[in-house]
C-alpha cells in the first residue's frame, strides 16, 4: 500500500525527500494561498501561475498578466490583486492569474523544482482531494506551506485531516510529524473553533481585519475543485489528464 | 510576564532566535540523552561532558577520559559506554563522563554556541524541571532534540508538559508550535501509552531490544535532578550557583 506522509514546513522538504520515494506533493496553505487558488478555480478562473518571488510577479506585469501578490496577509499595492478567496468569487471567469505570496507559492516552488506532480490542498476541498488521492494509489508528502518555514496550525489540522482519510483507505506512515498531525486533527475535531481561535496566523489576519476571509478559509468541504500543477500552471484537475 | 515557546529540531532554531529574546533554553531528549544524564547525575556521577563529535569524543578518550558515544540508537563499539540511563545507576559515582550522542548532544551544542543558560529537560524531570524554571522567571525556549533535525513524539509531548506547567505559572507562547505541543500534552494525558507506541523512535528502539530503556525514559518525575550546563560541563543545578 502507498506510503504517506506530512512534512510541517518547505525547509524541511529535503529531510523527507532523502527518506522516501513520492511521487506526489500535495502543497497546503490553508490561509490563504491554496485556498484562494481552489476558490478561484471553483469559480471560473482558467489558471493561476504561481511565482515565488516578487520580481518574477513584476515580470509577468510588465508582460500584461493579471498579479496578483501578498506578503505578511497583506496585498502588495503595486499589483492590482491580493490574496483573498473572497476576490475570485466572480470577476475573473476564464482569466489566467499571476499570484505570490509569503508562503503557499514557496512551497509549490519547492515541490515544482523537484518534479513532482503537484495538487493543492486546503479545507475546502479536503474530501474532494483526499479522494483523487485514493485513485491515485501513489506515495504522497503533504507539505505544510507554514509560516516562514514554522510549523503552523491550520495547515497541520488540514494535512491530519487528509491523512486520516488515506489511512482509512489503507495507506501507511511512519513519521511522528505524521503521527502528529493526526493527533492535531482529532482534537480539532472536538474543538474546531478553540484550535484555530489561539493560531497564530488567525490572530495576524485578524489583526488586519481578515475575519470574513479566515472563515471562508476554515470552512471544510466547500469545493470539489482540486487544482494540480501542470506544466507551470495550476489548474483543475481531471481524471483525463 | 516571561514568554516561552516550543521549536521541534535544532535546525529550526534560529527561526526562533531571530524572533524572541530567551535567556534561557532547556534541551529535550527523552529517548534518550536527557534522560540518561538526570538519570547518572542523580546515582552520584559528577558530570557529564556532552560533545557533539565522534571525533571530539575520541580525542578525550585519548586524554583518558571515560566515553559514552551512541548513534542510531547503538552505543558505538570503539567506546566503553552508551546512552542507556540503566547503565548510570550506580557504576560511576563521582565520575566525569564524556557523552555524544545522534540527537541530543547537537541539541545542547547548538544552545551552548549561542552562549545561553541550558537546563536538560526529559519526562523523568518534568516537574522539578519546571519548578526551577518557574523561578527563574525569564525567557524560555523548549527545544527538542528530534530525530536527525525531524519533529518527534516524546521530546514534543515532553516540551507540552513543561509548557503547560510554565502557563498555570503566567508564562505566554505565541508561536503554533507551542499551541501543538500543548495539545498533544493534552492527547498524551489521555492516551500516554499509546501516542508512544506509535512514536519512530520508539519503534526503533523497541527494533534493538531496548524495551526497559524505554518504559524507564517514559516515567514521568521520576527524579528531582534538574542538570544545567557549567562552563561545558552538564552538573546538578542548585538555587547557589
Amino acid at each position: 500500500m502507498p506510503q504517506v506522509e506530512v512534512c510541517f514546513a518547505p525547509e524541511a522538504y529535503f529531510l523527507y525527500q532523502k527518506k522516501f520515494d513520492f511521487e506526489i506533493v500535495v502543497v497546503i496553505d490553508v490561509l490563504r494561498a491554496t485556498t484562494t487558488m481552489i476558490t478561484g478555480l471553483a469559480h471560473g478562473v482558467k489558471s493561476f501561475i504561481p511565482v515565488a518571488s516578487l520580481d518574477d510577479a513584476f515580470q509577468y506585469q510588465i508582460l500584461g498578466y493579471e498579479v496578483a501578490a501578498e506578503r505578511n496577509g497583506q496585498k502588495i499595492s503595486d499589483f492590482p490583486l491580493g490574496n483573498s478567496p473572497l476576490d475570485y468569487l466572480q470577476a475573473f471567469q476564464g482569466k489566467e492569474i499571476v499570484l505570490t505570496t509569503t508562503n503557499g507559492t514557496t512551497a509549490i516552488d519547492v515541490a515544482q523544482k523537484d518534479n513532482k506532480k503537484v495538487f493543492l490542498g486546503a479545507l475546502v476541498n479536503l474530501r474532494a482531494l483526499s479522494e483523487v488521492l485514493i485513485t491515485q494509489n501513489k506515495n504522497v508528502l503533504l507539505l505544510c506551506s507554514g509560516w516562514k518555514n514554522k510549523f503552523n496550525m491550520e495547515d497541520t489540522v488540514c494535512a491530519g485531516g487528509i491523512l486520516e482519510s488515506l489511512l482509512n483507505a489503507g495507506f501507511f506512515f511512519t513519521e511522528d510529524s505524521s503521527l502528529a498531525s493526526k493527533y492535531l486533527f482529532d482534537s480539532a475535531k472536538t474543538n474546531y473553533k478553540k484550535i484555530f481561535r489561539d493560531s497564530s496566523h488567525r490572530k495576524r489576519l485578524q489583526n488586519l481585519g481578515l475575519e470574513k476571509d479566515i472563515r471562508f478559509c476554515l470552512t471544510l468541504n466547500r469545493y470539489s475543485m482540486v487544482p494540480v500543477l501542470d506544466h507551470g500552471k495550476i489548474v483543475p484537475f481531471s481524471y483525463h489528464v
